[in-house]
């Protein structure tokens, strides 16, 4: 199967944020960047990408594909569905942009544009196919938030808009379609309200930089990562809701709005107090060191949402779900079956430097999740109020494992009995063997919290698992005490 | 020891938050709320922050101070350090309010008001002692949120503010302190500047509160949960930092400044637009459940946070190092030693209702932890070169427990010879066992990765502790494989 084409025109970071997106979900990608220094630039983005992108997810994504760089747009955009314009925010650039795209690339291939402020109409102005050209601003780091504002005219087909939408989607981005074009769209609109704010407050000397970075992260930032400006204050509205809310609130916040429509001026000193203030706060840091501070932060921000399956951690595992498929039994069941399949993510390790070893028990524990939705014991089962709980755990640590590394584990069912499940888990990167893991589960009744009988269908498939794995050798390490040689 | 003493004027969702700040840190709480719902209110405010603050923490919490409810604010206030006034925002009813307090609350107790729109100076016009009263300005939920804005005149003297700044720490909130009293403070301009471009694009059409509310939380939400706006524009701003964002970007930004001035009417047909869009993106979830969410993501994202050690997260951290003070061998170790003390968070839970496998090996690890330091393997020694790792591990889980309850671990040294270190946990809330641990160490150098001899104070304090330990009995399950009865 031939991997889907994209091409990025215009690099730097937000061209290869959106290179490593398309790269990392196996796509090809083709790059045109008339900087020497773009294969560099896109070079560290895509090393920050790998880095963070594959352990968000829980499911290994599909192998990456080829990163090539082309000295022509003509050439780059050849063969591309989906072509993705970063070039600085000069209208009449984007224009002749497009001109030569339209000129080589394909009739149906969409022109997604990053800008930040233009509005499609304008940029389709005068294009020889308006249709294909839709915005498409993402944020940054790209490869990791998953907002993209897609906006669009009636020049833009129905059809050119929904594959926009899934081809977003596929590549693991939540495209916000805007109900009409405006400028600067929805998000940049609230961040330059708010950074006309700061500048006032710089310039009045009420706040540093860092004093309004802390008002903002100690404070509303962390409601706004898991619920917006509304649903906020719906709940600060009780039970009465967002009308009360209005109503009470609403008077209260006219009366700055009559003070706080001044623009501060952008002059020579305020733009030397934020950049000196923004030294003092951050100065002790590279920005290479800052950036891995915040995917570190977004990923474990991002995979603490999927735990909770909301907002944009919902979205994260209804990409999950898109890249693995409803799990299934094989066909073949005579070999260890293989129960977990990712990448570790940057947050599972500790001050050793390597996967912590409660993340061992983790992702065993995944592979028992597998396993029993593999044999029937799955969510719809378990709301019928059978389950089966671990009552007992063996691991042994063979060799270290670091965040980034594919790992993968294989199942074998030692006992599957009665109220008995008996598992063997071998964990490898590649080859290299990194832990057992050895478990005893009984099932129990969710309603008497005791040992209980499982359905019947489950009970059958676990045999038959369970009747196809004792032919296989028992495994090293099975049945040992800690400190007893294997 | 009494315990400290703080009275909350005003309950409702901020004066109840406040209370439970106060409380779960083991102040007394002595409310004044003339509603005759205040305490039915108060005490859903207060089992919300006792299902999510005490497992934010990583060590135990002291033990809850005593909440009365008073007929009248003379009796409330009697003792009090603290006096926290969330009443309604009329600027007349303050200051009666603070009248009747000062003649009857202590001369040196602080008087914090809650106020998001009035200025200290405003508050203290006409008061006996102006000195007393601060602006201590919360963001709900006020048990979750570190944020608290501290805005004083030159009428409170040094002492007044410093004092003011430690016990807000003390119950574990960050004090920002502004710099000069200005409308509103410092967060609430900018969340109403967001308000009043949210009303716009909702008048206009061009979003509804859900695809506003999307906006936020899947874009720059996740970033401000942990960086703010200028720690965020300096990465944007690459090598180069702030200054050459500002050149970059700062026309850019101007652009829509002198379009976005106008304030939007709100309308009763606005009012309807917006409580009909909030119905319908959020109308499935009634308010409590909408707050249970929000704080199950607040504690699952600052957890992350802490272990990321950054943003809230550090001072989560710092507040659980004041709490615990520095970890030292107890005198007596002839008994099996307490490494850990704790609540269960709300985020360790799983699908089958309970804390979920990996969190007890989790639990152990922090117990494993805690003794490597109590021997001397602390962060010191490990920059050194040397560490241990978990070679092995045997859980028996006996008993379920629930997010809330304190487990406690107790740790007995089976072994402590050479590169060996042989640990024994157990599991207990109160005196019920929960699980089992037995985990044998490896020391390694972090250099080679491989087996070697600890340092001599470390061998010998281990030694000690193994010493005192041989002379009580094997723990049952100790040396047991696993389907093998202890």
């Amino acid at each position: 199967m031939t991997a889907r084409r994209a091409a990025i025109v215009g690099g730097g970071v937000i061209g290869g944020g959106w290179a490593a997106r398309f790269l990392l979900m196996g796509w090809d990608v083709r790059i045109f960047d008339p900087d020497p220094e773009a294969a560099r630039k896109i070079g560290e983005v895509l090393a920050n990408a790998r880095r963070s992108l594959p352990g968000l997810s829980d499911v290994a994504l599909p192998p990456e594909g080829a990163l090539t760089f082309h000295e022509t747009m003509s050439e780059a955009v050849e063969g591309a569905e989906w072509i993705q314009e970063s070039v600085p925010e000069r209208l009449e650039l984007k224009r002749k942009v497009y001109q030569t795209l339209q000129e080589h690339c394909d009739a149906d291939a969409i022109i997604g544009s990053s800008t930040s402020g233009f509005k499609p109409s304008e940029l389709q102005g005068c294009a020889t196919r308006p249709g294909q050209i839709v915005v498409t601003h993402p944020f940054n780091p790209v490869y990791l938030l998953p907002l993209v504002e897609l906006v669009t005219t009636d020049k833009n087909a129905g059809e050119t808009v929904a594959r926009a939408k899934d081809i977003l989607t596929g590549i693991g981005m939540h495209p916000l379609h805007l109900r009409a074009e405006i400028d600067a769209h929805i998000a940049d609109r609230f961040l330059e309200a708010v950074w006309r704010e700061a500048l006032w407050l710089i310039k009045d000397g009420i706040a540093t930089t860092e004093e309004i970075d802390d008002a903002i992260r100690y404070g509303f930032g962390l409601r706004w990562a898991q619920m917006g400006l509304f649903e906020t204050y719906r709940i600060a509205g009780g039970e009465a809701g967002m009308r009360h809310f209005i109503e009470q609130f609403g008077p209260c916040l006219s009366w700055p709005w009559t003070k706080l429509m001044d623009v501060p001026e952008l002059t020579d000193a305020l733009i030397d107090q934020i950049a000196d203030q923004s030294d003092a706060q951050s100065g002790q840091f590279s920005i290479r060191e800052l950036e891995r501070t915040r995917d570190n932060n977004l990923v474990t921000i991002l995979r603490g949402l999927k735990a909770q399956d909301w907002g944009a951690g919902k979205l994260l595992n209804a990409q999950d779900r898109r890249v693995a498929g409803v799990p299934t039994l094989p066909d073949d069941i005579s070999q260890p079956i293989v129960t977990v399949e990712r990448a570790v993510p940057l947050d599972w390790t500790d001050y050793n430097g390597h996967m912590n070893e409660a993340r061992y028990l983790q992702v065993f524990g995944d592979a028992t999740d597998r396993m029993m939705i593999l044999v029937g014991c799955d969510a719809d089962y378990i709301s019928t109020g059978g389950s089966y709980f671990t009552a007992e755990t063996h691991i042994r640590h063979l060799d270290e494992v670091h965040a980034g590394a594919v790992i993968r584990v294989e199942t074998q069912v030692l006992l599957g009995e009665g109220k008995k499940m008996h598992l063997f888990h071998r964990m490898f990167e590649g080859d290299r063997e990194l832990a057992t893991g050895e478990h005893m589960l009984i099932h129990v009744s969710l309603e008497t919290r005791r040992a209980s009988e499982p359905a019947p269908h489950l009970a059958e498939t676990l045999d038959r698992v369970a009747a196809a794995h004792v032919a296989l050798p028992r495994p090293e390490g099975a049945g040992k005490a800690v400190g007893v040689k294997g």
